[in-house]
């Protein structure tokens, strides 16, 4: 485990830095938002990976090893999270922010508690 | 486009707030590590969708519908993350100053500079 | 549930019939590999939100709507798989029949019996 | 590269290989088809990272090593994917038939040449 670097302390410290170290490498050729999409879903499916055969009380349980891994891929999957709302100009946390008004509207806890399903699949 | 809630303030904001959410709907029981990792890679791959047939000129210079599409999915990859750290325990910012600070040991500006390897891919 | 069409005899004979179903509709233009491989992707993920809630079990024992959904979600996968190997000009049956001898070689039954882990692992 | 194998001569041949090699390895505990799917995603995303910084036509010429690599690829999702079929007892060229049928019907060749739009946004 690597020695934690002085803790960021908000997304917009991270969207700046990271923005300083796409423009040292001169990266932002590559960064478009379809490579940056492409390259987020291969994060997010290499925490996949650890989970894919593990029951879900296991992945509720992981080891020090498996977590600290998980624990890389989440790193991973923020950063390029962060760089396509930053090509895209998209504020994460205002568009979080209004999905959950949306779906506290389109999941009333009254309605669907207890039940997985999609809000057009309740009765 | 839903009006905006109150916009929420940091990363920890969001994470208490979907505790909330979630425990109103009693939904913790479909939470697992497991289940939250793929419904994140599905949001990813939502993402996606929208720059397939792209080219990547076209992903940078969304119209405003398309753009509002990927705002949403987004937020969903957000909170989905946001999910999955909380119940693994994982601090995102400081798993994310970590990985800062190893990726600029592992990619040199000097040495990667303009160019797209894998860090064992440079010569 | 549609009518089926005749029955494909063949993974040759459906790569023959996609590469008719591009050209009619001069799709050949979106159909680079980077293009190909994201949308297979997608269809993936499709299927993965099929299951994400549920338990295996559950997922061993779908019912009817849900397996017509998990079996148009596996065709579009094939489609795509096919339409990818033959941009690239593999064969897959050749392909997967050499994977099938590294695999017996890499997860020799007498050490793996019952267990999950990669090839590099074991101890 | 391997050498090749007898080169299996169907997807039904390459469906009960399959089955043979999972049952002396005592692994169907592990292929629900819910773990079977997330599997499959994770080797499409191995596939995506090989693409994910290459412009579309670098992808359609990609050199030995890279080729290589996504035959691998290839070889692993067909893998899979016979897998989860079998599991859910899905013909898979039945099932592309039909899909076929359905996107003759959906995509009219005259309606959609030239144009990569999704059925329900042509006018």
């Amino acid at each position: 485990m690597s020695p934690v670097q002085t803790r960021l302390e908000s997304l917009e410290q991270l969207r700046l830095r990271l923005r300083e170290f796409v423009a040292e490498r001169d990266w932002e050729q590559f960064h478009s938002p379809k490579n940056l999409a492409m390259a987020l879903a291969v994060e997010c499916a290499e925490l996949v990976e650890l989970f894919q055969w593990l029951t879900e009380e296991q992945s509720a349980g992981l080891d020090a090893g498996r977590r600290a891994r998980a624990e890389a891929e989440l790193a991973d999957i923020l950063v390029y999270l962060v760089r396509i709302a930053d090509r895209l100009d998209v504020d994460l946390l205002e568009a979080a922010s209004r999905k959950l008004g949306e779906n506290s509207r389109k999941y009333p806890a009254a309605r669907v508690r207890g039940k997985a399903l999609k809000y057009d699949e309740y009765d």
